[in-house]
């Protein structure tokens, strides 16, 4: 039997790093450049949104320069509007990414829009862009409501689609389980919509095990797990790329990417950060470093 | 559809803090309670072993002869060889739990036994106590041989069942996969086993969840994931019985464990032992409480 291909986005260089104390721009781009070795097909590599507001986000288009070239990994920059899509297609990125959260508290307290008003933006964004990925921030639950309803979210993303946008659903917070999982991809459409998923509670692996079964094969990842903090409300890290790639080998998927290589980023990374990261096969790899 | 019963043996004061420095028996007779009363319908208790090479599990009898009455939780104890067994008929307690290595190499070195020593040890033990239950380990895979074949663990299961006790495999270092669970529990039987799973590389409940939809309903779990020391090779804590309680009520199976108590109980361990648990529900609620 062919193995079926999974296309991981790797975005710990965007959404991994946006919390984190500011790395410099040289080291930003030799992650990226790192990653890409590893064989991973698709990156999330800069967001450009305010440098005021999200200070380790700063430089987008000088990231956007500094891409290795002999690469076929598709790069993908995060745009919170149509200000920002004109300054990444600008900068030379063309796939663009763009949130819309399903839950209206949410959306309010995060981007100061309604959903409506996030939608017209991102419907915006798609006319604008060559590719663009809508990434429905709370799928699956949210901190405020006591249920995001899966037709509500069907339905955003058939707006998307519509549009010739492709879609991502995010579990944000972490609170997706197979059971929630199931109700939504049945009406979404897994074998269309990519998963960005959360670890917030230790569901994420399992998630996107239970998600590979009813055919989701894109998945975004972080490396080492990273883009949690432990001192935001409700926010851990995402699923760490490595965990999701020990998986996927082991049950035959093919992902291109060579784990070994993505073991020695992820020593690299701690390093960088001070601490270590919180992706479990990394921490594994650790011990038995450690040991020699 | 009437919800499927799964069965969960808390082992948190056996397993879970067998490596840890010895707690006062008084707390432990007082954590085993505080469990009980969260619902919980089995728990390993106690282990008759030698006290000078497990100084944390010492006092078994004293435990046993303080477990609470007013529970239905059936107690059981972990015993090495028939001496052990002596002492915890003994002692009162009549489920006993003996492990049974399905890698040479790991049951030489840990027990000083052969696997045949060791089976013909826990035979006789079958034949002595009135209900028991062999803990094959390694039944995934182990550290030292490039594999364990999926039919030597039936093989030796059958021996075991044969001889009137029920069996549970144990993943012991935590490289169990979905793909690995599969080939052995369909020579094994899925639906007469128990399963032990450590978290060594964050896949223990994505393992639990594939093992149940083979038919699994019987797991051996630890309270905050309990049973991992960040300074031994190869050792992840348990799966913790909140994660895989949290992921079988979200699933519809009935567990009779009721969370919130048990997520106090976390609270109160990890005071005791003045570090936070790895159990990721466990944590994500230290979050929420925190935050008030």
């Amino acid at each position: 039997m062919k193995p079926i291909d999974v296309v991981i986005r790797e975005v710990g260089p965007r959404d991994g790093l946006q919390r984190e104390a500011p790395l410099e721009l040289a080291k930003r781009i030799s992650l990226i450049g790192s990653l890409a070795a590893c064989g991973l097909s698709a990156m999330e590599v800069a967001a450009f949104v305010s440098e005021r507001a999200v200070p380790a986000m700063s430089g987008a288009a000088t990231v956007v320069a500094g891409l290795p070239a002999d690469t076929d990994c598709t790069w993908w920059a995060l745009v919170p509007n149509l200000i920002g899509a004109e300054r990444a297609l600008e900068a030379g990125i063309d796939h663009l990414s763009v949130t819309v959260s399903s839950s209206e508290t949410y959306s309010r307290r995060n981007v100061g829009m309604s959903v409506e008003e996030s939608v017209h933006q991102a419907l915006a964004i798609a006319e604008r862009a060559p590719v663009v990925d809508v990434v429905i921030s709370c799928a699956f639950g949210s901190p405020y409501e006591a249920e995001i309803r899966p037709d509500s979210v069907a339905s955003l993303a058939s707006r998307f689609e519509d549009a010739g946008a492709s879609v991502t659903l995010a579990d944000t917070t972490g609170v997706a389980t197979p059971r929630r999982l199931r109700q939504v991809l049945e009406l979404v459409g897994a074998g269309v919509v990519g998963l960005h998923l959360h670890d917030t509670r230790g569901t994420a692996l399992t998630n996107a095990y239970s998600a590979l079964e009813l055919g989701v094969t894109r998945f975004d990842t972080s490396v080492g797990g990273l883009g949690g903090s432990p001192f935001a409300d409700d926010a851990g890290g995402n699923l760490a790329t490595e965990d999701l790639v020990y998986l996927l080998e082991d049950l035959g998927y093919r992902t291109g990417v060579d784990l070994d290589r993505l073991l020695d980023v992820d020593e690299t990374l701690e390093g960088w950060l001070g601490r270590p990261l919180p992706g479990r096969v990394a921490e594994a790899e650790r011990h038995h470093r450690r040991r020699g």
